[in-house]
């Protein structure tokens, strides 16, 4: 459990792609460097023979510096301070003098914050994080209130706020790649274009601009309709942007438990998981050593960090929900808030008339922060110390610019407790604590569920975004049948690409071993790749104008046989190819103008490419060619036709 | 390629779970013995100590005779001749006196029906049929229609249509698994319960009784809302039906190619589909062979076969689309309905002048019987023979009950092509089509797309019922998005699930190999669950009422800790069971009341049955008990809590 990794030990990463790392540089902030994948494309070639470029296509990355092929990091060091610097320019924040609060166990709990507890610092596991990753936390300053919240509302665009523009712009106008010349209107893809308008968006439409402007990110965040979730004290961390009117995002959960797992694992699936495109990770750590595994992750992630404090505080009591205090989970959030913690998943809508309300359910109470607040208010029969504690919470975490995800401890875990009265009771006051919070500055997202079926997805789209005043919703599933146990990652996504097109914000990823036991690193790859592709297929529902293009790209090298790019361009490239290889392994495959569906003699592909050569031999528009068409062109082309020519 | 396999050695069938093959009388005809699955559950342990019974839940059950373990079969042999006196007795059929139509090649390729050919047979694969799977063909006695839609219309109540009701139903009324005590109801989940109805509801609301009868299945049909395919020579299959008023249906498509693949392998991977739950078969052969394939697939199937025949028809003048003639294709129809083949896909809606409409797409024409018939258009300057023809066709099918699936052969190939105007030109002919064959009184289902992104899916579904006149929809995907090739079993799930949510009647599987090469057993289990699940989300999602007892159960053993009934109940026992070993592998885990998730430290599902206990204790409601809520009984209840007291 303790064997943490050799930082001289490369980490084993399997590149997924032979593409390159570019950076686009900022206008209001020109030194920003805003990463992206770059894949370069082969050229087509045209009937006459010559040769067209085709536009390399940009790619969203998450991966960070790990993905830079010229960054030489050390684990044991951790990520740059991307951030510290732009932190520190708004002068809102200064290094806390005193000691970093640590992990503490009961003997430690302090009435008050700091003093008592300070001694305890590294106390226990001290030798789990080395010294290169040890900070001076900051913390605002009196009377100041460091969140981009904040800073929107005063109009101010801080370069978080260009560098997600140019984010989710790829770097460009979102139609960019779209020039092919094939006369294809992507713009007939925005939602809206089809006579199927999903009924949320009649009063919630999304709100998608053909270009996002700094100006517009501003806008969405001082609306609190999304949020950048970046910890002043983890300027390692990218800046991203979760809202509706902006790409889908996913998150993967990883975490040790009593039962299993390292620090050195958690630390490898948080970087595999960023690999294959999780957009942000959850530390739901629930064994030892939580503190030192979220040190580790929290230095070397270039993505915000969430995790569910309860979980910390409870084991800091033994297990012993009932012994929890307001003054324990309040020093369990400074503590988290110091190491860097972006967003906190907090159950503080469980209140204590909602409880009984799940007695009648089939599955109770699934959610595992929700039961230990409902463990703790009937052993207390007192109202969830949370809810009673929201403006000092919220006070906490905008002194550090710690987003709330604020948590849905009654979500459903099956099928027949969907959409039930205890589930919206929560929501509403979900709702009610999101305004709270958005007094304090503070940003705000709310999570839902969970097992969901189809029909039932949209109420909950819909009920959020008004009970919710249009905060971020950030949802787990939703699972659409209970019956698939070792498929959940699938039986998720299908709720997930739904609820993202509706309007859902982020995404949480289930992985194959949902309800059956910890994901290992294929299990964190599945998950991603499952969620990855209902975002994507969200966007591309909803019309996010950056979407389209690699499908486009894509379509458009699998028709013209450019087996690379295909590859290249694919969410895995790595099995894209092996999957080809499989069929044919030959070298020659990879430009052969057929596959192995039909085999060399007949390609249903190679057709169109004919009556387009037919048409413009004879100088013809298609239609006119067909409209002229005479039984002696027919005869003529079937002479001159280039029958089982068609070699390379 | 000819090694087929040898008739002594077992088929290697991984038994998916340890339940029981259970068979259930009719009442019209007490003769019949209706398949399925049985589910013994454990009981359930109450607060108290007693134990419950919990009813076994049974299981619609696809894999035939194979899956009984009673039942000892040879492949060289082929399954017994379930319907064959069934159909015997309507006495509309005789045996053909002529020889049975012989694979063709172009040397055979004749004028008239029979005759010159007949020398033909077996020739060049007789080796490959042995003795005992050869046939004598049945065909219509003259002026008799022995398909399914004529009896219906009749108001005749076929044995198949019986069998059908039953099976539909599990075997009794669909509510049967639900009255498990704990309050929930079922009903609210029939579609309309929620807010959100899908807009094509509107004009094509489900049709969905609470029980299915023989008379509501021999209406359906007759009304061609529904198909029972089931070719008069192969009675070795069950009747199944498909129809938007019943559960959604899956394909799975097998078939060597010219790469790659052998008879064997074919017939294995037809038996290792149905195993994983597919409801129809589709042989998509291209390479040599095609006729024995075929036929020991069909030999050996319980369930309905479906082919492409103009793929063999295509070998036939040696893969040059030009040469291919009505005769010959005419020709190899007959062969095929002679075999037995349930349900043929034609691309009749490929006319002459759609063409030039895919000349401007990004993908052109991706369907390989679409392409080729496109190719024959263009060469001869002449309209597609299949639609020219389409009313002979109609009386050669219809004297078989071989079922139409009309193809969509100009389907979008990619999101940049979905819902243009070459495909939704095709379905007009289609549903023209369809008018005609019904007119025939053959039975038919339209098939449909392909890439199609999530807010352009439910158009397909209206337009189709619209202008296909309800007959059922049979759609490949639809992929939602082309970038994740490798996972498109997983792009064409979600957009599966959701057009089997509003209408569609079954759904062609993808698997992981789309696009990529051919799909090894994996890939076909792979494909079969992805499937699976997607329909029976959407039963779900349409308030199927024999859907959700199997959620209900399966979330019922979840949450009581029965982890063998949760394995059991699954769509994929093997997979959930070794997943939930790979974190727990001890005996004891099965019976543990905690999971790896949470360790048994603290399990957020324990937490209800304490707050259910709790109440209990004093004689209240759940929610008497917290109205009453004093502080001294949360105090006793703290005193009194089981703690750390979670032992099996």
């Amino acid at each position: 459990m303790t064997a943490h990794r050799d930082s001289t030990e490369p980490t084993p990463v399997d590149a997924p792609t032979p593409s390159r790392r570019i950076y686009v540089p900022g206008t209001l902030y020109p030194a920003l460097r805003v990463p992206m994948r770059e894949i370069v494309l082969g050229p087509t070639r045209t009937d006459d023979g010559r040769l067209e470029d085709n536009p390399p296509v940009r790619l969203y990355d998450s991966s960070g510096p790990w993905g830079d092929p010229a960054f030489h990091g050390d684990v044991a060091r951790g990520l740059p301070p991307l951030r510290l610097d732009w932190i520190r320019a708004r002068d809102d924040v200064e290094p806390d003098p005193r000691p970093p609060m640590a992990p503490t166990d009961p003997a430690h709990s302090r009435d008050g914050h700091r003093g008592a507890g300070a001694d305890a610092r590294g106390a226990g596991t001290a030798d789990a994080v080395p010294p290169g990753l040890q900070r001076t936390p900051l913390r605002a300053k009196p009377g100041r209130r460091p969140t981009q919240l904040a800073y929107a509302r005063q109009g101010i665009i801080t370069p978080e706020m260009e560098f997600v523009a140019l984010r989710e712009n790829l770097g460009a106008g979102g139609r960019r790649n779209d020039g092919d010349g094939t006369g294809n209107d992507p713009a007939g893809l925005a939602a809206g274009a089809s006579s199927c308008v999903p009924s949320v968006f009649r009063r919630f439409p999304p709100r998608l601009p053909r270009r996002i402007t700094p100006e517009f990110v501003r806008d969405e965040i001082a609306a609190g309709r999304a949020i950048l979730p970046n910890n002043i004290n983890h300027p390692e961390s990218e800046p991203m942007i979760i809202g509706r009117s902006f790409l889908v995002k996913i998150n993967a959960n990883i975490g040790n438990s009593a039962i299993a797992s390292s620090i050195e694992e958690e630390v490898d699936k948080m970087r595999w998981a960023i690999q294959w495109g999780a957009d942000t990770v959850m530390d739901l750590s629930t064994g030892r050593d939580i503190h030192a595994t979220r040190e580790w992750i929290l230095r070397n992630a270039p993505v915000p960090i969430g995790t569910v404090p309860i979980y910390q505080a409870l084991e800091k009591v033994g297990g012993k929900a009932e012994d929890l205090t307001w003054e324990l989970f309040r020093d369990t959030l400074l503590e988290q808030c110091e190491q860097g913690v972006d967003y906190f998943t907090i159950h503080a809508g469980v209140r204590l008339r909602f409880i009984p309300l799940t007695a009648r359910r089939l599955t109770g109470i699934v959610s595992r922060g929700g039961s230990i607040l409902a463990k703790w208010c009937l052993a207390h029969h007192q109202e969830n110390f949370t809810y009673t504690h929201w403006d000092e919470i919220c006070e906490i975490l905008a002194a550090y610019d710690a987003a709330f995800s604020i948590g849905d401890g009654l979500r459903p875990g099956s099928i027949a407790d969907a959409n039930d009265e205890a589930q919206f009771a929560e929501l509403t006051v979900q709702g009610e604590l999101t305004a709270r919070a958005w007094e304090h500055g503070c940003q705000v997202m709310t999570e839902g569920p969970g097992h969901v079926p189809m029909h039932l997805i949209e109420e909950n789209m819909h009920r959020q975004l008004e009970g919710c005043h249009e905060a971020p919703f950030y949802t787990l599933g939703p699972l659409t049948t209970d019956i698939a146990p070792g498929y959940d990652h699938l039986t998720g996504s299908i709720g997930a690409a739904m609820i993202g097109w509706y309007g859902c914000a982020m995404l949480c990823y289930v992985t194959p071993k949902e309800h059956l036991g910890l994901p290992n690193r294929k299990d964190v790859k599945d998950g991603v790749i499952a969620y990855k592709i209902a975002a994507h297929a969200a966007d591309l529902a909803k019309g996010h104008p950056a979407a389209h293009a690699r499908d486009h790209a894509l379509s458009k090298a699998r028709y013209e046989f450019r087996w690379e790019d295909q590859f290249n361009l694919s969410l895995d490239p790595l099995t894209a190819r092996d999957y080809h290889d499989q069929s044919l392994p030959q070298p020659e495959a990879k430009t052969a103008h057929f596959c192995s569906m039909c085999g060399p003699q007949f390609c249903a592909m190679k057709i169109t490419e004919e009556v387009r050569r037919y048409a413009a031999d004879r100088g013809l528009s298609p239609e006119e060619a067909l409209q002229k068409g005479m039984n002696e062109k027919a005869a003529e082309y079937r002479a001159s036709s280039p029958e089982n020519n068609l070699s390379p």
